[in-house]
């Protein structure tokens, strides 16, 4: 058995840190890199790809609303052509950054609000889906498990990676918990990784009223702006290892096959 | 005899446009394309790296300071090291959207004042040349005939393009004359063609003072926002044919040495 | 019989420029600033601001969604509180160069996607009268006639000025033809001139499908990035004039009521 | 005797937070709010005016150069008149934002490198001149001893309140010691206080070499993004009140005068 730990870093922005990226680099197996647009300067994504290469591990690429002041976790509506091509941009410029430091993008992952809207939009998961074919038909793409984005992507032949995330509360319907409401980010690190345990060992998760989800996740994601993130991650790996889990990046397993 | 004729292109941003890029790409044989950080958005990138394409015009990024504001025409001073990632950063952007539309990046050059500080300063020329080398060493750079960035660009062996302004003025030291004075900017269409013809047939222009200046330019920069771009352009074109220069992008040259 | 006839000024950002402010504000009686979130740099705002003054035009403050990349015309899901913090910053920014150039923000007035959302959004057109009381609740607000803003600016005390758009299509609902589709934005002058003069005598206007409308509008307005607007605000003053409809601010007849 | 002790304030921005600003008010007696161009947005500048009313402290605007990606610390050239409606815009933003919490803006401080340029371009300088003069020549403002921002804003009538840093290194020349070297930025808690003591008793300070610099200062200047903020201004406030010296807003001075 073997999962991959993925966390969201480098989102930070200038002057501005945020969560601890070293920290988290010598636990998780790939590295979801913010891309400029909610987070992230071309300093910081190149610090990031550095620790990730001298780290082993996988860098990929979170692109986003072109939205710094609301950390992407704003829906907007705009045209799938002007989405696709800020994704392609963003995917790009990050891919550069990570060359310079000799590794490079090898996943695609929306961030934030882009996430949950292309989960049930069919235009903006599109806009997605003809983004990353626009610019490496190869590269696997991190989805909610049952979102029009993973539909969209498959049925034009992505290879999609199906994530689930400890920290966060679902609902009964497997959903995540809107960010609004109270609860929606767990913070006990013993609870996370007791959920990360049953995602990756029997595929299942508790929601908010009690009631087990079914969900078949290749990828657990840990918020890294999360300050239970570090002590989570490093539970959660100790966790699995004890049940003979190996933390393996999808990416690896991807070559391998 | 053959020289490269090229215009800065892409230099609108969302709503605002600037410049008839279609135009201009009738006839310019390399375009240089604004990257985001001083005007250009990856719409926008996408749409005239295509029509460029469409056109066999050759793409460049024209990389500048993070200055929406000030169209990256403030000199602002910062570390060498934040410099270079921004610049990394812009050329993947701006590349990923080139590939996107079925072209690639084929040249570089600093935009306003980024062009100018690094005509002089050392560190930022330092800077674009650490940049341009973890980007692809093989890439082509215009500078200014005598910059400190020639001068570095060439000593880390890069191939140095030296380009010369026909609608600008330069003072009696062969420097370009500040955008702040009155008749920095030539609008004339018959002065801006004849200036080329000098610069391209006899590498010499006249300077502000009247005193003729020697300039040996591989290409000839017209600037995209200037309302007299497309006629001088055309112009330059057809008094080129007639005296049997031939207008070829300079990365055709390269290719074919 | 007296109207108002507003446009949408100051929509320039830095090196970009739309519209001709000046020619405008010869014609029109109040103008509607942009405020530096969709458009409008402080440079810009104290240019218009002094020209208004000079011209006896009323200055309204056009606050928006914090979008250059869009102009404001995205939908955007945000908390109504930064939503209504933004709005306060907006005007009191504005006002600021307006007072800097001896005229003052004497109206308000939400852009684009914000003024359609919070014509039926609760949440966003509360947070737009929350700011408008916060900064001065004298200020009175143009809103789109049976609008949720209308209506909660009513019940919180504001003054509403109702606002109808020649330029603009409606369809069979009285609601604007979105910009996504063909024919939203008119452009033929005879046709913009015949739909003021019919929401200024006769209070209504003929529907995409060619039913009447019933619009009651104490202001008229033209988006002044339409390239027909100078010439439409010209011949509906002229139309009007010959009906014996005075145009006239709606703010001098707040004042001399 | 007495002193005021400010601080920097309000300077995360969206999902970023950078010090402790409920803290510090417990301390100072007058807030330098960031005012959305290096840092703040207008929802953190709502809530830290809120707090800053709540414990009666002062609320300053800290303008500075568009440049949220170098937090305003890196000098930008650009034209005066740009500058200054810049920082008309700001103050303005801010105003509106604390007035929207029952205070105001009382006092006026140029940021990071605009706080250096202005010391010693009167180009710049003369350009926050004429902004506070456009806004309320009523307006205090703080300044470096000995800059040419002192001398301009005296020569125009502005009263001028010269503050020093006892958490900042000063050269021999009585200039601060640059950001980019070591040591410019003092840590420890013990030290900053026996400067601050000696700044305020006894109107000098030690500089990098040994010497004794001879400076008064109205006010002390804690930087908000310093870890040691808090302690510092804690430490600062006991030993002074030890010494008899009272802490005390100059703008209370002023009223009171």
């Amino acid at each position: 058995m073997q999962i991959d730990l993925n966390a969201d870093l480098g989102e930070g922005f200038g002057r501005w840190s945020l969560g601890d990226d070293d920290a988290l680099l010598e636990v998780i197996t790939s590295a979801n890199v913010a891309c400029g647009f909610h987070a992230g300067d071309p300093t910081i994504m190149r610090r990031v790809c550095r620790s990730a290469r001298e780290k082993s591990v996988a860098v990929g690429a979170q692109f986003s609303y072109r939205d710094l002041a609301g950390f992407g976790r704003r829906p907007i509506t705009m045209p799938a052509a002007e989405l696709s091509a800020d994704i392609v941009y963003q995917i790009g410029g990050l891919d550069a950054c990570a060359r310079a430091e000799g590794t490079r993008v090898s996943s695609v992952k929306p961030h934030g609000a882009l996430n949950n809207v292309s989960a049930v939009d069919p235009d903006q998961a599109g806009a997605i889906v003809a983004a990353v074919i626009a610019v490496d038909a190869g590269l696997p793409i991190l989805v909610l498990p049952g979102s029009e984005l993973e539909q969209l992507a498959r049925a034009a032949g992505l290879r999609t990676v199906p994530e689930a995330y400890p920290d966060r509360a679902y609902d009964e319907h497997g959903q995540l918990v809107s960010r609004a409401l109270p609860d929606a980010v767990l913070h006990d690190v013993e609870t996370i990784t007791r959920r990360a345990v049953d995602l990756a060992c029997s595929a299942s998760v508790t929601s908010r009223d009690g009631s087990e989800l079914s969900i078949r996740a290749e990828s657990l994601c840990l918020h890294g702006d999360n300050p239970a993130a570090v002590a989570a991650a490093r539970s959660i790996a100790g966790a699995l290892r004890d049940r003979g889990v190996a933390l393996t990046s999808f990416v690896d397993l991807l070559l391998t096959c």
